[in-house]
């Protein structure tokens, strides 16, 4: 068994050696083949470390005898995975009584004194378990004197009732079990887990020379990347503490220089330029040779500069994308890589629209911006009630007073939150920005009313639940109404990556859009077209909602034809400006799906409004609310089943989608529409649309003399719609899955109530995620595909997608591929992530089958 | 081809010859095959008649040559299923002036007169197609006249522009195309399409020498069978027309004869008694070689009795299990064609309970006894109301002025009807014994206030929606509360058929039972246990109702523990009654379901009681009602899902279970409970409720010492627990489909909801069937497959059920065998239905497979 190895000895391929031996020491490996200045260093491989925490005694002495006589050397941790973490590297081990007597005549005695007691301190604190507060007194400053450095061993002595271990050899077994079995405690189990790492994940460990930073001549330690963390543009950052060690020059409070010149201090290009422009040559020389921007720690050991360890260079996502196409476009790697370097996930902090500079918003509070972008949205005022309007499709914005673990699902579920209290780092600051949501914390001036639910602002104006507001969480402010938005400035690199996701992935990626707004976004973000139009939010502008509610309370067909008559030219400009701004790619418009009564006002004063509007008396208007009201509205009369039952809508959606096209094809590009009937369960739905439609179709082309054709579809979204998809699909030229109510029916869950337990769910491993929030490929994810079989077998050439939430998903992307969907589509602000992640998946090409992906 | 045979050589093979000729003339040929006297007769074939009807002209001349000279034939339909009707016999066929002038010489004019009189109507109205009121005036009485036969003769040559055809062959030809065209008329066949006839339904002829009925001697016509109709013991029934023809007998205001003596009139038996002691010979012969009990068409000329015609006799549901189980004990039969010969939908007519004699019920109203049978249940005043009532299993009493169409699916889902207006043939009287439900119609003492929802009695009570009150269809009353209820009595051959059901059948058969009632009833119809035990209903008694909202009010987990160790002991006795009376049979009960909200009230009068009685503050109620309230409870907080966020309710579930295992176990039968987890979509929902179930039973086995086992399993009701049932069956002894919710959720369809709509989509033909009815085979049919094969991959022995209401219904009964269930549960009350169904199902051994059942 390989117990430890020159790091230099290492083979070529870093897979293997950082399985071998972490990924620290395959990185160091790497440093040294390509000619870089490394301390000697040798690695104690995985299986070597897994048996010393077990209890085997490593061979110490042959391991030390490599570093020559009276070595001073550090041991570092090097796990499998550089995210899981690891135990704090030890200092200057090897240094006892005698070596220090050496030092003081090498050094200096303050040199020595200091280095002998800080060593003595952290082996106290971190392999003999010391409480630090036994040295409380004994910082670092004062480490220099004899007197601090006696206190410090006798300290060490009375805890531990024997004197300071002065033979190197026990102090360096010490270490090693020390560190070997702290990676099997609890705290690192559960914070490496929490990167994803396995019960299993090994860890090695580097022992290496001691560079010491200290002594005669230019000597100390920092750190040093060569891009800017926020953009990844190339840059000076970092740090640097003369006569310092390990990562003293980033701790506060410490007089570390700058490396590059600096108005705010000295710096080390000012004290050293030599030894800048070696780290700038040395890092030009890993970036290349290493594939990546990296960062290093180095120490200056007597005017030479040794690198000591090297790890990623810090960056924001955006850096993260800069980065990829910068080492792609020198050749450093391939652009197949670039793609992969990238977390689609971490795109959306790119992605957040802001506040129209050119906008005048009416502010009504201030506070801090805890995550940045702009969001609009009714208010709600708990999570569930931000749960509730995500099902419902509407925006929300969350107000709290402050929030706390319960609200995490609701903070998801809104586009934005504001709370009354709280800091940059309370619990809705740290979660919003995980969770990529715009964020105002601490609006000091805002007095929330949760019971009577209203919001009063410090001027006494009061917002009430539903009132609409917009959050700026890159300024910290609150507005009322909804203001305009641009979209954020993403740089070149940004564009180069996605041109190149689109070089690679084989799925097609449309956006959710439902207005002009929308398309626009999406048109902006590279879609293939729009995948799903939901056309009822159109209904709810004021203008419309009275000629809708006229509609619901005609008495005759004849009443209700006539107020569609005057939805007719309404809904033509909306779709005639999507196919404007869509240029020809497809726009597929689902036909009007709620429930009727989702038009009809709650509140009795509400309802007496709309009896003073139309003229009737209101105990008619609460009797058609009644008769509308439905047990489950979920599973109720809407859909196609009101499409049947009151054709006369969709005859007038079909009328207005035609003419729109007619005006479109004769401006600009030529348009196929794609028509989509919701809520399907049976085959028999769609031939009754489907002639009516045609009849409609026929008419227009009659009237305008204009031919075109149209390609109609269902939305599969009920579990007999899947089961009976080849019924379905011989009359549709697509099937689309809407992925959030098949999961609701595959369930029998609705995603309105499900909140009340859904944590308790997950956190209890009923569900291993939200099924709202994770496609349920071994639930739902079988329905797809029985359905896609069955739709392809009856129709082979029918064009399958998702459309629900799920769409944006990469791992519901990886699904989609591997089932041979056409496309996805999810909402415009995720197209990019949705490109990424199709991209990535073709790139991995791992091309899984279905079979490896649903456990039957 | 065959075009016309002499019936008395049709082949022994009834079907083929039914097939050939129709049913009648194969009934005929039986008949002549036993000697009996049946008057010549030949048969026009099946195609024969097609060809006919398609133009070709048939061998009238041959035909008619078979009979003799001057042969006076009458010519019948025969179709090939009796059910299916057909045109009118048409008698005397040959009559001509000369054959009119021998007979007055034979019969004595007034006879001729009348003979030929009646023939030239006849045909002139059903061949000559002419207005039945050109004959105004000249009804049979008149026809005996020689005025009355020449202005008959002049009204057809009036009309016809030519002479009555003289030439008997011509006749015959146009009588034969006449009869021929007509069954191709629309009316024709959609009154037989609606008795099941295909579109190809074929009709054969039957040409006959008449027996006259008249003339010299004894003569005349009748009708008879030898059982009655009622109840099918043996019994002579019939008229007797002297000097009659056809089915004159059956006319009203005839003065035709009783058959036996009968102090309402003379009779056969007073008149003829050698007569009816042939006929009665007769009856028995063709009883045993015609394999049913059948009713003659006679004549008797001249002293000599002929059957002109026979088919089965008439009966009612009851009358047809006595019969076939009297023709089986006869050796007539074989059990296994008994059990074929009733239909399982019909048993129902004789399973209604009846109000116990013994009670004294506060009678309310009183109305015509329009559909017999007693129900009790809570008041509901809508249609959609009945149906919302019959999705949470509650039984309601459907209360209206008068109902119309719309109704319909509302009366078949109430337990019974009770209207304030209309007759024995109102449409409520006709559909309610359409649909087997018990029905009090003209309650003209009550005032109902549909809008108010309130039911007034003449003395000024007032009901409520949901106060219970008691239907009486048998005897005509409504009567306030649940007034109790006798099982009918039922004759022995009933137990009979039942027994010889029990012989054949290959499926299980339980019921669905909730309370010691119920369970009695399903012991009394035989049962293999109980399928399905719903403990919710246990918690509305008021004393329960009570505990139960204190448990919903706890603030913690130990008061929530306090009320539900009050409701442990009462739980425990519903449980050990049950066992008592089950007696070892298997009792499958499922643990708690609904939402909470369900136990609390919904007025704010109620609620403000509540308060009181709680001593909260009512905010208090209404805001815990509120936090309750779900968006579609259909899909929310309920089943497994309360199971696992509430554990103490099934903790004491199971202990009430457990507790009453060892109560019943020590004093009679052992008792082996099975336990149903509900609304199941997830694996780890089954190990988490089987850990703390297993828990409490060895608990109660380490308190009580008395070892026992249970076997648990999982309600199958959402399409994810289908798919995954491979998961579930691992931690199950038996999968039990709960095919109502399973229906909603595949179709994506709220049953409480789809009232709305269900008519609309019936009729258009949308759905083909309301699959709250008609289990839906192609969709949750599969669903069901799916799970059965992967339930039974995952445990070979594991048990599968259906426990819906589908459970009694005979189609789903022949898809649960063909799927290979281990038994189905239904109502008590359907029970004998589905063991009858059960058995038809495994006689006929169709044995069909799964493949033959769903189109994929």
């Amino acid at each position: 068994m390989i117990e430890y190895v020159q790091i230099q000895r290492l083979g070529k391929d870093s897979d293997i050696s950082s399985a071998q031996f972490g990924a620290r020491a395959s990185r160091l490996a790497k440093l040294l083949k390509l000619g870089l200045p490394v301390p000697l260093a040798y690695g104690v491989s995985v299986s070597a470390v897994s048996e010393i925490a077990a209890g085997r005694l490593p061979d110490v002495a042959t391991l030390l005898g490599q570093f020559g006589d009276r070595a001073i050397v550090s041991v570092r941790s090097s796990p499998v995975k550089r995210a899981w973490g690891g135990p704090e590297t030890l200092l200057n081990i090897g240094l006892n009584d005698a070596l220090h007597a050496k030092l003081c005549h090498r050094l200096g005695e303050a040199a020595a004194n200091a280095l002998y007691c800080r060593f003595v301190q952290e082996y106290s604190i971190n392999v003999a378990r010391l409480d630090p507060e036994a040295f409380h007194g004994l910082d670092e400053d004062k480490c220099g004197t004899r007197d601090a450095l006696q206190a410090t061993l006798g300290i060490y002595s009375d805890e531990m009732e024997e004197a300071f271990p002065q033979n190197p050899e026990d102090q360096l077994l010490q270490v090693l079990r020390s560190m070997a079995r702290s990676w099997g405690g609890t705290t690192a189990r559960i914070l490496r887990q929490a990167h994803g790492a396995p019960a299993d994940a090994g860890l090695g460990l580097i022992v290496q020379r001691m560079a010491l930073g200290l002594g005669v001549g230019e000597s100390g330690a920092g750190v040093v990347q060569f891009v800017k963390p926020s953009t990844g543009e190339p840059a000076i950052r970092g740090r640097y503490m003369p006569k310092g060690q390990g990562r003293d020059a980033l701790q506060p409070g410490k007089s570390a220089l700058y490396i590059t010149g600096d108005k705010r201090g000295r710096s080390l290009e000012d004290t050293n330029p030599k030894a800048l422009a070696e780290l700038q040559k040395y890092s030009e020389i890993a970036r290349l040779g290493c594939h990546d921007a990296l960062r290093f720690e180095f120490t200056i050991e007597g005017g030479k500069t040794w690198l000591l360890d090297a790890a990623p260079a810090n960056r924001s996502p955006r850096a993260a994308v800069r980065i990829a196409v910068d080492l792609a476009e020198d050749g450093a790697i391939s652009r197949k890589s670039a793609i992969l370097r990238v977390e689609p996930a971490n795109l959306q902090h790119l992605l957040h629209p802001q506040i129209d500079p050119e906008a005048k918003p009416k502010i009504f509070a201030r506070g801090l911006a805890a995550s940045p972008g702009a969001a609009c949205g009714r208010i709600v005022f708990t999570a569930s009630a931000a749960q509730a309007c995500a099902a419902r499709e509407e925006a929300s914005i969350l107000v709290r007073v402050e929030t706390s673990p319960e609200d995490i699902r609701g903070m998801h579920s809104a586009k934005g939150v504001l709370t009354e209290r709280g800091g940059m780092t309370s619990h809705a600051a740290v979660i919003a920005r995980g969770l990529g949501v715009p964020c105002v914390v601490g609006a000091s001036g805002i007095t929330l009313n949760v019971k009577d639910k209203t919001l009063t602002t410090k001027d006494g104006e009061v917002f009430y639940e539903g009132d609409i507001i917009t959050v700026d969480g890159t300024n910290g402010a609150a507005m009322a109404g909804d203001v305009s938005m641009v979209l954020p400035q993403v740089d070149g690199a940004f564009s180069t990556l996605m041109d190149w996701a689109n070089e690679f992935r084989d799925i097609g990626i449309r956006a959710n859009a439902d207005s002009p707004t929308d398309a626009r976004i999406a048109q902006q973000f590279g879609v293939d077209g729009i995948g799903l139009c939901r056309t009822e939010h159109m209904f709810f502008d004021e203008d419309r909602l009275t000629v809708m509610r006229e509609m619901i309370f005609a008495d005759d067909v004849s009443d209700r034809r006539a107020a569609l008559d005057r939805l007719l030219p309404m809904q033509r400009s909306d779709f005639a400006e999507l196919f404007a701004i869509m240029q020809g790619l497809p726009v597929c418009i689902r036909l009007f799906d709620p429930p009727l009564h989702e038009f009809l006002p709650h509140s009795r004063e509400a309802m007496q409004e709309l009896a003073e509007a139309m003229d009737l008396p209101v105990s008619q208007v609460i009797s058609r609310r009644e008769s509308l009201a439905e047990f489950n509205p979920m599973l109720g009369m809407r859909g196609v089943r009101l499409g049947i039952t009151v054709p006369e809508i969709y005859d007038m959606q079909a009328r207005a989608i035609f003419e729109a096209t007619v005006e479109a094809s004769a401006k600009g590009e030529p348009v196929v529409p794609e028509i989509m009937i919701p809520l399907v369960s049976a085959a028999r739905e769609v031939e009754l649309v489907k002639a009516r439609i045609d009849a409609v179709a026929t008419e227009v082309q009659n009237e305008t003399g204009v031919q075109f054709t149209y390609r109609l579809g269902a939305m599969v979204e009920t579990p007999r719609a899947a089961l009976r998809a080849g019924d379905l699909a011989v009359n549709c030229a697509f099937l689309s899955f809407g992925t959030n109510d098949l999961t609701q029916m595959t369930y029998g869950l609705s995603r309105d109530d499900s909140g009340r337990f859904m944590s308790a769910y997950v956190n209890q491993g009923v569900f291993t995620e939200d099924p709202f929030h994770t496609l349920d490929i071994d639930g739902v994810g079988e329905l797809l595909l029985l359905a896609s079989e069955r739709g392809r077998v009856a129709m082979p050439d029918i064009v399958l997608s998702i459309c629900g939430e799920h769409g944006g998903d990469p791992a519901t992307i990886e699904f989609c591929r591997a089932a041979g969907f056409n496309y996805v589509s999810c909402s415009p602000f995720r197209v990019p992530i949705a490109r990424l992640a199709a991209a990535q998946s073709a790139v991995r090409g791992t091309n899984k089958t279905t079979e490896d992906l649903v456990v039957t």
